[in-house]
């Protein structure tokens, strides 16, 4: 341990190698539960390709685990750190290199956070679409390696729809060049594709040129209040059936609502027991809204006309419903996604089980793409009177996966697999795709350093 | 080769193994110009996925190369047959297996035509958006082996922007499932993504699952003639300046007007020497295209309120303005695409260099994308007394795509490297990356026996 870190020190001196304590439990956990807990050996901070080129080979000659790392937003695990890695954080490489507006698109380092890209996006009239609820302090490289998605994927896409071109320092320290700066190019395979998701266990990725869209001159927002949740999940399908695109399409039950007042002070609660909420953009941003609106009426909704400012808060008050906790023992959000005529039967089957097993749940649901955020919980005071209540909890989690793949869903719609949803990947997937990502793995990292035991 | 015949015929039976010469001929090109001419051995029309699998392992069992193949109209040669081969067919795989119009999927074989797709869907209110100029004969598993685009890419996305999942029969005959049937899935590595546009040198892909978009209601076009190609093509940037997303820019030059005229009995030449013509969709295309109207008055052109039955005419004689044609010795198409900051120099670049080795130049271009399809020809009768002209024809060839790379552009950007582009290939990628592609390939394909020598 001591030799890789001298070489670390050898390679981008030490003023960027920290060993102290209190930076080691800093940089050992992202958001995610914790299952397995390692303090890493030393955290690392590169200021340049060269740079990180040169860790990458200084853990190589070592053979010590390396765990990239952005903001530490992620909720899977992905930076957790594993036993005697180093962990390489990539915050020192946020530079902006270029913004284009003619030709639409961004080259960023991997350590720019993606509102301060939006912020440099928006001058020119642009913005970068994919816009995970941490947007605020999750780095692109880190939405990269989780391949982000967020509140307007429906209509915008995710991360990796948006992502052009990489530059990725591999396993031996070599650095390469995927992709391309147009928005189109079909020559060989597609590398980058299989970069962005790979949660950087393929590769470090140090460069990233992505196509940028138009920002919207004119957004409408939809509040609909439903007397329950199965109701509201039947809105956002005759929504679909009006063959309107909405860029944003947000579905919150009873429990957020209650949570959103407590914390804002807000009095949706009073206003009924689900919100719909629903956001246009564009040109066609006041005819949408005026369809939706319609729609969501005729679907037993209470619609409100929203002021502009009134609705904006509510998008925002959703948009950090979920950022101001973090999962522990006590408390677990899922990420599941199933397909779109399935929202109402398994909206059902969660409040079933949440029943069934007593424990709180409340969701919400990036309703466009079918994609669900349930969070269950316990009370804290009940576990110590009530073993079984943390068992409880786990199953009822098993459970809520379980039955979104029996529904044709996806155990992580955009989280990612990590570390912690690991358990879960041979339930999605059959043995024979696991072992052909692990020959990937092995071809791209035979050595295994690479942030070793996530995302396969 | 009798052996491999033989072994074919006992695997999908005699009926679906045809070894005529004209049924040889008639498979062993596509619409690429053709570099290296084998007739297969056997062209095989396998009707099942458990068939596919049983000709891949006769022909894994023989060592024997197989060429999949979907409705041979690919320009790049990816379907070409190879030394001693069987094309594999897979036209009889044509059936939709699943649409439904509340998930916005479904499900087909590979031999569906797109426009057989598109029909059904729209009746739903649905369209799979990629749009190919040869979308009334392609498949869909041919667009998926090339990650084809189209008109309406620059607001709608490539091939792989609408694929969630794949079948795919691998080297050995075994069956995988990739991907998810939800819009958003990012568990584990993107093999779909790498599946698409990997030309059949992976796998064969047997099923498909594609996200569908909504069929807008409205369209509006707008045609602007300029009186020369550079300002037309400035005329793109002014419409990306104004940030309207256009579903449609297309960019004719006078040559490409002329032909039209010939083919067509129009007029548009007496109009201008160059046209572009923007087709904006949705809820908002009435705006939009106001917009995008005034945005090129201003910028030089003469603009047509056409009426909608003649503006529609106008796109459909754009959509086929290669149909007719295919490429030989005489005439080449290019697939190049630059960033479209670059698109008056790219311009003013080809007129030069076409000038310079006095060959004839028509160039048309998916405008909001960047992507252009200059085509270079000499004429018929000039070969016969002017040695030269074929070796300038090919002399310009590759001073285009070197002038598009120098751009920072690419060598294709929606045909594929099939065979005929791999002698460019080495000038967009470097070493190593080709390198990995390599060794990707030897992971899927030890043998070698998919579509050897094509795509990387």
């Amino acid at each position: 341990m001591e030799s890789v870190v001298e070489e670390l020190v050898a390679a981008v001196g030490a003023a960027k190698v920290d060993t102290a304590e209190g930076t080691l439990r800093r940089y050992a956990v992202d958001q995610a539960p914790i299952i397995d807990f390692h303090l890493p050996v030393a955290v690392v901070f590169p200021a340049s390709v060269p740079e990180v080129q040169a860790v990458v080979r200084a853990c190589a000659a070592a053979n010590v685990a390396l765990v990239p790392r952005g903001a530490g937003t992620g909720v899977s695990g992905g930076a957790h750190a594993t036993r005697g890695c180093v962990v390489l954080s990539l915050e020192r490489l946020d530079r902006i290199l270029d913004l284009s507006p003619d030709d639409e698109t961004a080259t960023v380092e991997p350590g720019v956070i993606n509102a301060v890209l939006n912020e440099a996006a928006a001058t020119h009239g642009l913005m970068y679409a994919p816009d995970p609820a941490s947007y605020r302090s999750s780095t692109i490289g880190g939405n990269v390696a989780t391949n982000a998605g967020g509140l307007r994927c429906a209509k915008y896409g995710v991360t990796r729809d948006s992502v052009l071109a990489l530059d990725v320092v591999l396993a031996d320290g070599s650095l390469i060049h995927t992709g391309h700066q147009t928005f189109k190019g079909v020559a060989g395979y597609d590398l980058t594709g299989l970069f962005v998701g790979s949660e950087g266990t393929l590769g470090i990725v140090v460069g990233i040129t992505v196509r940028l869209k138009y920002l919207p001159q004119e957004v409408h927002t939809v509040a609909a209040f439903y007397p329950d949740f199965k109701r509201a999940a039947a809105g956002v399908l005759a929504v679909g059936r009006a063959r309107v695109q909405p860029a944003i399409m947000e579905l919150l039950d009873g429990g957020t609502l209650a949570q959103l007042d407590e914390i804002h002070g807000s009095d949706l609660s009073a206003r009924g027991s689900s919100l719909l909420l629903v956001q246009t953009d564009g040109f066609g941003a006041a005819a949408e809204a005026a369809r939706i609106r319609q729609v969501l009426q005729d679907s037993g909704a209470v619609v409100t006309t929203e002021e502009s400012a009134e609705a904006q808060r509510l998008v925002e008050l959703r948009r950090h419903s979920r950022g101001a906790e973090v999962d522990d023992q006590y408390q677990v959000g899922e990420d599941v996604a199933v397909p779109r005529s399935r929202l109402v039967d398994y909206v059902a089957a969660l409040e079933a089980m949440a029943g069934e097993h007593r424990v709180h749940l409340k969701v919400v649901a990036h309703a466009g793409d079918g994609n669900l955020h349930p969070t269950f919980w316990v009370d804290r005071e009940e576990t110590g009177v009530d073993a079984g209540a943390l068992a409880r909890l786990e199953r009822v989690l098993d459970e809520s996966v379980t039955a979104a793949l029996a529904m044709g869903g996806t155990i992580t719609g955009e989280h990612g697999v990590g570390q912690y949803k690991l358990r879960w990947l041979g339930q999605e997937q059959a043995e024979p795709v696991r072992e052909l990502q692990h020959r990937i793995k092995a071809l791209f990292d035979p050595a295994g350093i690479l942030n070793p035991g996530k995302a396969i």
